[in-house]
């Protein structure tokens, strides 16, 4: 594998209240300059998690939610924003009880998974949740999150949902299927 | 399921050269109104494609390129824009033979993925190519990529690879395992 490329230019091109755009110029070990722009996260951003809950014998609970980037209802896994000081799992327990209703005795960190690595810095952290008991905590939903429980035995029939589309929920769904059989 | 919230307002807040930031401000179904920001393709955008090329028996290959997001090197599945005017399997074709240097006699259309539905607009169409034989076509890459084959069979053991992180390849490499068996 060749040295990574050196930046030669980097400055912030574009910037909103969550979002920044960052253009880099890189030269490559042979030579070669290229331009690229990334998203970078704005100040105060730790990265997200997902969470996999999992509830009794091999039931994953699920949300169904409003998503704004692509304009319509989605199914998958509870998520949320890693706030500044905080540590994944602590965001993971409370995102669980915000999306979900319930605490995790137990709290596992499987992988960090990236979304698109070529122009988005963003890393989620994947979290299994067993031993789960009812405990909610109020969250900044606009409105109430549909529950939606499936058997992880079944993934292939949830994979039929036409509102199931995200990457890093199908991703983590199989990781956890895979984990629990060995 | 509500209704999908109505749309207040929306407004274009930041743009550059590859991104375009809008703000939008919904209404849902009980009243509550919420502001969002969500990344939308630029001009020409179509989306991306995500190729999982198997090479006779049940060698997968895969690419090591760097990364301007995670500004590290990354393994992960061949992609790659829809062109405008482009279908995505002209699309897959084309990445095929850019960044592996081979054709594929079939391909199929697996399942469209989002990449973070909260925020991102964006779709990669998962297309599997199979049948292959080399045609290489050049490609505008900084620096020639790495191929890597793999066994799909010992999937755990390509999971191990800490540069491999991406959620769409880790989601597309389990769904082609599981479409081959099924």
């Amino acid at each position: 594998m060749p040295p990574k490329p050196i930046t030669v230019q980097r400055r912030i091109v574009a910037r909103s209240r969550l979002f920044q755009v960052e253009a880099v110029s890189l030269r490559f070990a042979n030579g070669v300059e290229a331009e690229y722009e990334r998203l970078t996260p704005g100040a105060g951003s730790a990265g997200a998690v997902l969470i996999v809950p999992i509830l009794e014998g091999d039931t994953v609970l699920l949300v169904r939610e409003y998503a704004a980037g692509t304009d319509r209802y989605e199914l998958g896994l509870p998520k949320g924003r890693i706030e500044q000081d905080e540590e994944p799992l602590s965001a993971a327990a409370r995102e669980l009880r915000e999306e979900v209703g319930y605490a995790a005795a137990r709290l596992t960190p499987l992988r960090s998974l990236t979304l698109a690595p070529g122009y988005l810095a963003h890393q989620t952290q994947v979290v299994l949740a067993e031993q789960l008991y009812p405990d909610s905590l109020e969250g900044d939903e606009p409105e109430a999150l549909e529950v939606v429980s499936w058997p992880l035995s079944d993934l292939a029939g949830l994979l039929t949902c036409e509102e199931l589309t995200e990457a890093r929920t199908i991703a983590a769904l199989f990781m956890v299927r895979e984990y629990r059989l060995s």
